[in-house]
């Protein structure tokens, strides 16, 4: 047995309460090294005296390229847990696995209770909660400069006429909260959700990632009371709203920074940023968003955003007071956190809080595009946004970077990080204003842009639909995907915009299942391009077929077809053609 | 290469800041399977421009029997961190280990920054504190009903002689607060610098973990200005005071609990336990500790120790303003926290908050026997009593229930659960009033008693004294272990008090190599039982040889002799005697 790639680590993704009650357990190994593992378990103090419950079975749940992971959930009677795992490898050898590591496997080694792992008490209040409706929630991120115009005496000076050429980098056409209250109608035929909004709050730029003051709207988009009627709007429709907080660093054009310039070290604001060295000073390059021997720390090396200093009592209260601000007053739903990976976790601890207390079930998402498991214990965010796994996705279906092999790996590998409730509330995403548009990626392959779509939707977490996509924008990387959004209907992509909506409604009619099934890959056929996946909840199945290879590939027939592109369902076959995808109910 | 047995996590004991600027990185790979291990690394920002930081090799600094641990500490310029690893099999194979996992090394993979480890920020708010006090402090644990009784005034009704009798489970004594204080230029002629008191709030039993009242001194004992008489006598010997925190259970006599029995669910204190039915109540057994269908959680199955509601806030206000309470009025250095593990996280983070707001450099230390990191990542606790690394070393020396190397091997693990910061502060101890006293476990054998007390005063971590060890108290599992102090010189074992206080003064003079350098294990003889340790900091070292064998070992003549047993340093050698040692200076 290779008992090197032995794994489980308490209290962590492999040790977890899932319910108030229910308590998920896994372990990996090596790949195809190991025929079965039991659970040895018990309570703690029961266990001292010789008093183990049966041992139980573990069940192969995902494997990677080099590991299995085994899984369990147990209940324990007395809300304690002591266990080990008993682990029998394909060479017949037997491996007791517990805290002190390996030993073989006997009745001596069984009774020493310190040898065995602890999940020393079931709290509740150290779950890892998941608010329910962020599972049945479909996102459409807008990009307030470019959804639409709604009111063209908010326009900025030398504002373009709406979609007159492809934007610049410092192009203003005129969008604002107006346009998109006037179009939420259009969201709801369109079946979403949710609105995650890009930056809204007074700014110098057009991306307002520069935040001049959190509490004021930029008066290019509206005013507080516009953006009052656009929450109420959304809610009486169902939808939810989510702002995007940029707390990481703060615009140099905000009164703070400019304090600071002005007095330097004897500003107020002067502990509000991390300044090595005054005056705060920077050297130009050609690039505006690029400087060198910067005396302060700031976004990349932005000279024009400089980072916040959130272990200063003073900016915390300032930003949770923002945050709080926004949620009471104005009664929005969830927080969208820029560069979060960048700003301490004692701040996001903080943040939490006080979220939590403001409003019930409010959702926290965090900007981390790499593994993320310190932020995601249940103390800080809820999810963040997926991109590594939806890397995979594209890096398979797209880029034909990975083969199909490696994104069932990668995609595995990705859902054994985290527990299953974040799993659950991951954000899915498939482009953004900070990546180039889905159809473009896609060389404007429609059927390519079909598939890709609809294997996402029936992944866990939550999908997120970056604005136009429904109807074909397209757009390489920023500035180009932040074109201005199409409202003659006669210039949007019909076909497609039905198709979006038919899988919306599909996302959400089978929600529970796509949140909280098993994911099972039934067939992952690297040649011939095919990989038929399942969905598993309570003895109810959802099953996919993608056809991502070149040939025709007819299969028996099954199931009753939910949705499909380019497949048909005819006598005793199921056709799946090259790009095409059938989605069944079993 | 065995590439399964290859782990790295992120933010988390493998990769931490050890000072504000430093970042400590480890890698694990299977044992004696990587000839080189290269750390990839650079500003993430300058790293996807391609611009990366020349490689820099990495150290094997410890290994288990299964795997080997590398090691770098490195800085950052801008303080942030993207870093991979590039991996040399000793099959030559090359890899490149990221967040990703596993790619074959390629100038393509390293130019794709995804693929990379992230430290996105060095937060010095994040960062593990060690207060420096606690690793110059040997602790001394006083079981304060059995140290010494300087006021028979106070004596319980039934109070038996000093010493009378081997103490049976429900016996006083008279031990009290004017005892210890009526002792003190005692333990400062010892040489400890730091008194762990077990409980001294009122309570039922004589062991006072049953508490009833926590804001009051066990009448027992004396009251709250003896109290503060004896904190104000440590101080100004330079003594730190460190008491017990009772708070995952309450005794059953408390008017709290009382209460609920009188009142049922209509208590006012219903909810500051966990009853699953009312009323409260259980089946006896002959056991007085052990009940059955229990209809309330408790400490173990023991009736008279209802766990109290963590999660309630009034428990969390009641319980957080006693250790404030404390603090703040009585000046306490430290809380050690009874049953740490059983007690929810989120209490204890507030607890953190609390402790760190009222006092500068508190240190906290939770009961807590197996594996811990959860609740040492910096915002709880600063260490456990270090069980799961004084068993190994007693299970070696003692027991005889672990070979040599097996005792390595579990040292250097448990070594690598941890940060080193939170290593430097970890609980020592070799026994307790919860287990048999050293001596006995040694078979009353002075110099294997010595040998191990000199082994583990050598180790990372603070070492603590039990009462009474030093004199020759003997003494099985409790309530055996509990036997009265003795004062009298002549009964008391003056070789092995000599012995003590050379030991601790060595622990003294030498605590930043002990507290902070590096362990190296330079001979492990299995066969010979010889064990060379060395202890190195700064170019400074210490060395250690244990001879734990049946014959006697001659060695080569190095260093100069701070401390030993059963040896002696005669012409070119160094000869070590069964059961002896030699602590050199190199």
């Amino acid at each position: 047995m290779n008992t090197a790639a032995i794994y489980h680590r308490p209290e962590s993704e492999f040790a977890y309460l899932y319910e108030k009650d229910v308590l998920h357990l896994r372990l990996r190994t090596a790949k195809e090294d190991v025929s079965r593992v039991k659970l040895i378990w018990g309570d703690p103090y029961l266990v001292e005296k010789g008093q183990r419950k049966e041992p139980v079975e573990m069940r192969k749940k995902l494997s990677t390229d080099i590991y299995d992971y085994w899984f369990i959930s147990v209940r324990a009677p007395f809300n304690r847990l002591t266990y080990a795992f008993a682990i029998t490898g394909k060479d017949h050898q037997q491996f007791f696995y517990g805290d002190q590591g390996l030993y073989p496997l006997s009745e001596d080694v069984l009774a020493l209770p310190h040898l065995y792992f602890r999940f020393p008490y079931f709290h509740e209040i150290d779950r890892f909660k998941a608010p329910e409706w962020v599972k049945k929630t479909v996102w459409y991120q807008i990009f307030p400069e470019r959804f639409a115009n709604g009111d063209p005496t908010n326009d900025p000076k030398g504002t373009l006429s709406w979609n007159e050429k492809t934007p610049g980098r410092k192009d203003y056409f005129g969008g604002d909260l107006q346009g998109i209250i006037d179009h939420l109608d259009y969201l709801v035929d369109l079946g979403i959700n949710g609105i995650y909004l890009c930056p809204i709050f007074k700014a110098y730029s057009n991306h307002k990632y520069d935040t001049i003051d959190y509490r004021k709207i930029d008066p290019d988009f509206g005013d507080e009371s516009l953006f009052k009627k656009l929450v109420d709007e959304c809610h009486k429709r169902g939808i939810k709203v989510m702002l995007d907080a940029v707390f990481n660093h703060m615009g140099d054009r905000s009164p703070q920074w400019q304090d600071v310039l002005v007095n330097g070290k004897n500003s107020k604001y002067a502990d509000w940023f991390h300044i090595h060295k005054f005056p705060a000073t920077f050297k130009e390059t050609d690039d505006f968003e690029e400087a060198y021997d910067i005396t302060y720390d700031t976004f990349a090396f932005t000279p024009h955003m400089p980072k916040l200093n959130t272990a200063n009592p003073e900016v915390q209260e300032y930003l949770l007071e923002t945050a709080k601000y926004w949620i009471e007053t104005f009664d929005i739903d969830a927080w969208r956190l820029d560069v979060a990976n960048e700003v301490d976790h004692h701040f996001w601890k903080k943040f939490r809080q006080v979220c939590d207390k403001t409003k019930k079930d409010f959702y926290i998402l965090g900007e981390i595009w790499h593994s993320a498991q310190s932020w995601l214990e249940g103390d800080e965010f809820h999810a963040v946004m997926n991109y590594a796994y939806t890397d995979a996705i594209l890096g398979y279906f797209i880029k034909k970077r990975l083969s199909l092999n490696s994104m069932v790996v990668a995609l595995n590998q990705q859902l054994m990080l985290y527990r299953a409730q974040t799993n659950q509330l991951q954000f899915n995403i498939l482009d953004s204003h900070d990546t180039p548009r889905l159809l473009t990626e896609a060389g404007e392959d429609k059927d390519l842009m079909k598939q890709v779509m609809a294997f996402t939707y029936l992944q866990p977490g939550v999908p997120c639909l970056y604005y136009g996509d429904e109807i074909g924008l397209t757009g390489g990387a920023d500035p180009e995907c932040r074109k201005c959004m199409v409202w003659q209907q006669d210039e949007q992509d019909q076909d497609l915009l039905q198709f979006v909506k038919r899988l919306i409604a599909l996302r959400k009619n089978w929600q529970e299942i796509l949140s909280q099934g098993e994911t099972i890959w039934r067939e992952v056929d690297e040649q011939a391009g095919l990989l038929i996946l399942k969905r598993q909840l309570n003895g109810k199945t959802l099953q996919a077929i993608f056809n991502t290879g070149k040939k025709t590939i007819p299969l028996p027939r099954e199931g009753q077809v939910l949705l499909s592109n380019l497949s048909e369902q005819k006598g005793q076959t199921n056709t799946v053609f090259a790009k095409g995808f059938l989605i069944l109910k079993k």
